[in-house]
């Protein structure tokens, strides 16, 4: 039987101030998610200023046998930071923890705190002079606890990987409430098991990230980028493995768009006048980025030659390159408008995929096919970061027609559709949204059941009694198999 | 109690073939470890031929409760692949298992059995026209699995990475004799537990690697190699941060090597004519690379930039570039033979420890000073990978008097100095060799309780039975803290 609540609450209280125990007036901040799918209720809020008061917290639950969800910036798009309907949650709010604890331009280091915010830690290491590559949509918002529990991705992962990419050390609270100080700045290290990337990744459910020490980079010299119209998804595949020749490390940038996301931007924001949306014939476009750590004049003259090459491979109808930084970011908030011009046109039906990248042109003319078939009216609006394989393959309900009873009836089955058909192309049904509460029956279905039986048992032995994030990613054990 | 031995051979006869199950003749090669530190003695040496052999060969030993050795090319620097001299651990050798099972250039991966040798693995993604970059002195013995299973480093991990940044997916047997299929070509893919990386570096003991897919990079289109003579640590810490700058991702090998390792490949190898060796007042050498995606004359253009800018911050007192590339082979051939060097000069204690790369300097200069006080006569052998941070800093036993009786007086000593101090500067006692049998104490010493507990209880979870490589990484289970 757990402690009655009230005694957990002072003992909150006790350990981070009564200040930061929130029990009273509005938490939905905390309690509704990015998406607004789910709108939970928590028992309380608190909000630790730093580790040891983290692990106090996990101990005072522990004993009361109470459940943690930590949260960041609350930016999950997988329902994976904020507490269940229930209201025996806890909300473990990180955002106190915000300080750049340090910079180590030698070492091309950086040592934040969890609820550091994306933007500050990249604006940090810029004015250092150094680069933090990580770079999504949500960074005025995310904190890189978050984004390191979620191992987020983004625009710049084919040149700089993911989050787990760009972290060397951490600093994490157990799930017994005992701090785990891993916080190295080394690039080398083999002492035994990979804490780290076990804890990136698993969103809250092993342990509480408090502090990351993060990898930066210099920063390049010039920076381009530019918009290609490419007659079809082999072509644009083909023009990613022309730009790795050509442009090598450089390359920082691959992001291809279908042309009804384009035409969708067109309608709900003309003023930003869309590359090549009045050609006809036209069925993608490609943003390009290049980073040259030589010169501007380098940069052009590199970019040039790629894009010729592609003209002669036939890969490439047009082209236009940015002539400065302001159409260079009209160029990329084109592609970031495409969700928001998504939820102006309606209600829709969000992927995040990954496909062998060999594959993407056989895997979407299979799935688009699949999908007119068996839905009739749908209209696929797919964009994503191609150079790392990962599409947002998104469903607009039909034009015609009840968007909402469109979603209730048919939102199970074209998940079904499309995740059937990722896992027929050797993909990945979530890239770099994680799985949250929202796809763990999805994970159950779609992982072997070897890859659960470890996940599961991992899980036992580092969080035994379940506090940690319940529920999300794992759901309750499997049975064993018959075998 | 386990079952009799007899009954085990049988059903490893019946599960690989009474062919690939070695209990006669001399097992010396799988028994003696590459340094010739320790002799064991196996009970067998079993050679599977797939994924599912090595599942029942598991199995097998499961049932009869007796250890197995995962070996690969048997080149652990650390006592991680020969079993102990019990006679009771059964050697798995994966070196049948070596088909390259395919090469996919669009999406920049290939997918190779465990068993694989590296310069194999090179060699076959060179034939397809990209870049495998692992590459490590004992490239034609190693395999994949083993470089994979010690996460192994290297000269190109400033660039590149270690072996697990390199790897996108595994195949592996778990200690149940299940065989998990994580093969995925994946750059984005989160859904649940990083599995992946952790029996990465696991070295053999949470699982044994058959199988890995693996990434691939576009080759250079040229590839430089410069030699710069260095007035101290400070200036080469600067002379890497120039090249950052300059190079960008071109830059692809920055090794230090101390005045006393060149003046041993001097005396030893004196053909091979190392850089600067007549000059005095020159305590380093530098050995950089630049790898252009451009042109050999570009290549040669940011070289002579930034070797410029090197000069003028007084950083380099002499330098030259390789006109071509018998060149460029040899100045790498005087870095690798420092070892061998080593080695002609008599007994050594080696280390392969990081440090923050910022911190170097003060940790070779207090770290020197402490040997010499303590140790009196000890020469050391200063040399490493300085872009990552790792350092092999070896200890050479003193020109005069008996090595042998140094070396079983004073190592530990001489361990503890240097681990002590690297602990002081924040580094990893070992940095790419991993901890095998060798280092299991040093990890229980060096290791935090609060991570050794984590490693503990996630060993247990995943191989209760301690059936794979034990008494490697691990020793016995800690007591619990007293707390």
């Amino acid at each position: 039987m757990p402690e009655p609540m009230p005694a957990l609450i002072e003992s909150l209280r006790r350990a981070v101030g009564a200040a930061h125990v929130l029990t009273e007036g509005d938490l939905g901040a905390y309690e509704q998610d990015w998406r607004r799918r789910r709108t939970g209720k928590a028992l309380a809020v608190v909000r630790p200023a730093n580790a040891a008061e983290v692990a106090a917290v996990v101990r005072c639950c522990a004993q009361a046998g109470v459940a943690i969800v930590p949260q960041g910036g609350n930016t999950s798009l997988s329902v994976g930071s904020t507490p269940d309907g229930s209201g025996r949650e806890l909300v473990l709010s990180l955002t106190r923890m915000n300080a750049v604890r340090g910079i180590d331009k030698d070492n091309l280091t950086m040592t934040v705190e969890a609820g550091c915010i994306l933007q500050n830690v990249q604006h940090a290491a810029d004015q250092a002079g150094l680069l933090f590559p990580l770079s999504l949509a949500a960074e005025g918002s995310c904190t890189i606890g978050g984004n390191l529990a979620s191992n987020a991705g983004g625009t710049q992962v084919l040149r700089y990987g993911n989050a787990r990419e760009l972290c060397l050390g951490l600093e994490v609270v157990t799930a017994q409430g005992e701090v785990w100080d891993g916080l190295r700045g080394l690039r080398k290290d083999n002492t035994g098991y990979d804490l780290r990337d076990l804890f990136i990744g698993s969103e809250g459910t092993l342990g509480i990230i408090t502090a990351a020490t993060l990898k930066l980079y210099p920063q390049p010299a010039a920076q381009l980028t530019a918009w290609a119209a490419v007659p079809s998804m082999e072509h644009a595949v083909a023009l990613l493995g022309l730009a790795h020749q050509h442009l090598g490390a450089g390359l920082t940038g691959f992001e291809v768009m279908g042309r009804f996301a384009l035409e969708l931007v067109n309608k709900h924001y003309p003023q930003l006048r869309v590359p090549f949306i009045d050609q006809s014939g036209v069925p993608y476009g490609v943003l390009l980025e290049n980073s040259d750590s030589e010169s501007e004049d380098h940069a052009r003259t590199r970019f040039e030659a790629l894009m010729e090459a592609a003209f002669e491979a036939g890969c490439v109808q047009d082209a236009v390159v940015a002539e400065n930084l302001a159409q260079a970011h009209t160029l990329w908030h084109i592609r970031e408008s495409i969700p928001l011009a998504q939820a102006e046109e309606g209600l829709n039906i969000k992927h995040d995929i990954s496909v062998p990248i060999s594959r993407i042109p056989a895997f979407v003319a299979h799935t688009e096919a699949l999908l007119a078939r068996e839905v009739p009216g749908v209209r696929l609006v797919n964009f994503g970061h191609l150079g790392d394989g990962n599409l947002h393959f998104n469903v607009q309900a039909p034009a015609e027609g009840d968007a909402k009873a469109f979603l209730r009836d048919q939102e199970a089955r074209v998940n079904a559709l499309v995740y059937d058909a990722v896992a027929q192309f050797g993909g990945s049904f979530s890239a770099e949204h994680g799985v949250g509460a929202l796809k763990v029956d999805t994970l159950a279905q779609y992982q072997s059941p070897v890859a659960l039986g470890l996940m599961h048992a991992i899980k036992q032995a580092l969080d035994p009694q379940n506090l940690l994030n319940p529920g999300r990613v794992l759901g309750a054990q499997q049975p064993p198999s018959s075998t």
